[in-house]
């Protein structure tokens, strides 16, 4: 049995609430279940130095956490003078999920994008986020488009991300924060609306585990990210 | 006439939303017009190093404005590493008109922190952060008296905030960012609900002003300020 | 009766010496009684990156504090690896104050910088410093004359700055470190030679304050600024 | 066919070069062909403030790459006053791994921390690191095993890690830089002696991929990683 | 013939201002020539860390450059928030050299800390900065002897320090920024008043210099840190 | 007697190992017995900003201690976030050193860096850091030479460097960790092939010293860096 009394597959409550920023290109709040992320995609016409002159675009994101996000305040990351390590690597992840369903060629010389800020955690922010900031994607590239700033959208995908763990022994879907913090077994999952997997991140919190017991979390995850992908359907129509 | 079509002495509409939050002990989403700040207060069982073992507790602030609560995307404070001039003299201000109407002995060693995170910034988002911090503030105080952390509430009296402003040679209350941008002076004033003075801060963008003007700003301030700790009094109803 | 013995509006001795530096375009050590600060200002052909191509110019302002300028030793902020928020609140007021009095279009693309080093601290270091570097400014502005780098010297007033304050329940001026410690409330006065408000900064310490009592507090600061303007002349003469 | 002649499964040449350093409580040279890494495990009696008093010890990790082990000078981190995102991760990565097959309890308030400097890089460096740190690890612990530390050592298992990738279309193992910049998609896999499962980090450069792909990956994973333990058994032995 | 006229073994005028500040426990303001520099001393009842408990003190040091010192206005150190190489190095060497002369022992578990300001520079700001700092020093322990804070004055001799290089194939002393910046070889000097060696730093800026043309410079820094300690002596007369 | 047993003239086994690094312009392993510098040279086609358009090049190097190096770890300078003062004094006189016989205007406007890693200290890091990097820069200039990219090597001379110091009251040479951290003076000394002098750096760490003994200790480091320049002809033979 789960603490929150859901079926091992059950998700959350996912909503995605749209256009929320007077500002923004693009802006989706998103909840799964408790977790509230703010994504906002902004667009400019400029690429990274790196990319200058490349012919083609960049998608990248940032990410943070509200000091009083969590059940203890955390220090914030701007006063401490720096981000955290945990931090580099959720928004180094939520770019390269949005840049596998970016045609970056397509979408020339331009940057977009996605401020990722945790109003509220239980569990499962990066999934969140990248589930949140497709839509916020999805809206800034439509505004791109009524702008005619490309001759094709260069949107290829849906992308949507689940977290699947090994919990009290049983494999479980879209880990909650109690959960998360008892479970043997962690993974998140990353993939396209054609099923195609962009990233896996799976990690033993205590045993190491097995072949099967991985291919368990990917059918779960498989089905999940089915189901989120569903929703962002019905989000955007 | 007024950009937005209000009156002088018109406020914006202001709304509080409580109790947001699930973590914090006291939560509070202001909106002042398009400005919207979220503030969440934090009680801890600490108080800084340089105030132990005096018998007083402390009440600060944090400011922080999302990257793209404006209408061009900011630098992400935590990716620069460092907080603004701008950012470090708002957070300073907020704490200081808290503290003005909390009795810090009272309160006993304890430390409450108001996180003042601006999720879209249309002007008037410092005087936002204090009317709508003194509700969080509030119910953090509510929730330590429910678990009797102390003898009596140390809360003493309400605080709020207004910007009043010269634009176009009009004295205005409650400049949006149209007004603020171009107005030739800006005030924030702080007042207490008694009608207690607790920060002044008026600087001439163009030219110096007369006496006769502040005092005209002063008036403007005091009338909107009654007016914000009305809107309070309701929300804590 | 005050700590000092001085009368509620009286000043404490104050002094200029002009161009004590070989290096700097402008150079004035002012004196407040025991507060001294060493203000130069260094005039270059640039100007900030966002006002390239705008035709006009910058003054601006740093502020520092020697370690020891303090009866305490405090942390040196170069050793520490950032400026206090006191730190550049202050240096932000110091700018907006001296550019109140600049035509900066006629000024030309060209910027000032005025460095404020506080060597002895007795209270009052930041009116000080803008009374002091209203000096090092003018004298920069005339080596410039000198020098034809403008068709008309862009200097349009004089600007001093007070602090006024309510201690031991009576309004006095120019508080040294004593009375600025203990005082209920502290109010800075930023003022131009014709008697323009540039600057009102007033924060209750204690107990909130009175309009009536801030009128006397803007009385007594119009009175010292007077008296300021006075003496700058008489440096300039 | 490989850009190095190798066939897919095939590994570079891997040796471990022990106890190089006079003063590290364990130490090992590990070379992946032209990815060579130095691995120095460090014993002390502390443990991080957050685990004081829990009873357990802790076994952490930093990761450096010197500038120029690479083709093009990279800035030095210590000059940039900064780790990047990528060095944080992976540090995070090398310690969970190592931890995985520790028993913290019995390790008792001691801390070991691996230190893994990248001398030249040619691809792999996190495997080549986290797999020689397992060396590293095993004399630290028999460092302290003959001076009777602990009870009994508390290394539960043998750790080891690889790339697979898919190169040219090709399931292909042990990536080394030329395969690396051009695979469409770049798995890692952290294993243990017995064949558990501690990390599985994939991601699609390009193309997302599917879960056969993926099962080819982790199947060729589990070769190689029984063919690193091998080399490492025999390198203690 | 040198810049200044002075000849080769000549030393600029050389003054010693002490005790201009309120606060410090120890100050003087040395001049050499154009070099003016602040040294005040603060007297502290703690020691660094890794000495605490061993019975001894410490004499330490720190160095600024005020921004316009310079003829090109530098940027400030605090606002970019690192000291540079140069400026520790100095502030090393002038902590060392005046070790030199304290007995540790005897001084007991106190921490005398100079800090060396530099308001004007023309050459030989580290020379000028131990020089002044001595007296400083001098001025702090005869605080503490007044004091009684130890037993007998731990101050074992003098200490002074000088420049000298070969400029246009000359030997000189005292090197101004003119002789400074177009030296062959630059080479500081630290002595005791009994003449033993403290320091010795040369550079050859451009050709190698031989043994011999060195001996010269020596024999020039023993007769120029002769007249300096003389100085000292009649400025603590 | 020392503590290694060896003669005071005499130097710990020296040892170069050339060209290990397979993508430096230059690389050398430098050996002073327990003390292993890896030294890599880095050609760009780049100066430093303030040397644009001056027609010559540059030589300029870093140095870096890897955290387990010496036989207490030390934190990492890359996660502390700066380097250190004695970091950045030892690279500066690396590069003063290396630039006294390069040609810089024969180079042309091209850098060449030298990074001077130690992976393990036993005293005498930045001499043998200078005279291992003499062979690493030898070597990047023979690879520009067989690319024609200057019409003369501009490599003018040997430079070596040793740290002579008095232990027990004898001047000996090639201080090792045990001497070094009791010796009463530590002297290092840079010269050229051609016997001139680069640097010198002598420093009491507890007694001033005589000229006599400085005199030895100048004497000494002729005789062993003349031993080294031997080595060097020898290793690029």
């Amino acid at each position: 049995m789960r603490p929150s009394g859901r079926k091992p597959h059950e998700l959350r409550k996912v909503s995605f609430e749209r256009g929320f920023s007077k500002h923004a290109e693009g802006s989706c709040l998103v909840r799964f279940g408790d977790t509230h992320v703010m994504c906002l995609a902004t667009v400019e016409e400029k690429v990274p130095p790196w990319l200058k002159g490349a012919g083609k675009g960049w998608v990248t994101a940032e990410y943070g956490m509200l000091p009083r996000a969590t059940g203890d305040r955390m220090r914030r990351e701007a006063a401490q003078g720096k981000q955290s390590g945990r931090t580099q690597e959720i928004q180094r992840l939520i770019g390269r999920s949005l840049r596998a369903v970016v045609d970056l060629v397509g979408l020339g010389e331009k940057q977009i994008t996605l401020d990722c800020d945790v109003i509220q955690a239980d569990g499962g922010t990066r999934t969140a986020a990248i589930t949140g900031s497709w839509i916020a994607l999805y809206d800034a590239l439509k505004w791109m488009e009524a702008r005619e700033m490309f001759a094709k959208n260069p949107l290829r995908d849906h992308v949507a991300a689940i977290s699947c763990g090994i919990h009290n022994g049983e494999v479980v879907a879209d880990l909650d924060y109690d959960e998360d913090s008892s479970a043997e077994t962690d993974a998140n999952f990353v993939m396209t609306g054609k099923g195609g997997i962009v990233e896996i991140q799976g990690t033993a919190e205590g045993e190491p585990f097995s072949q099967e017991r991985f291919l368990e979390l990917l059918s779960l995850a498989q089905k999940g990210i089915g189901e989120l992908v569903e929703l962002q359907k019905k989000a955007i129509a």
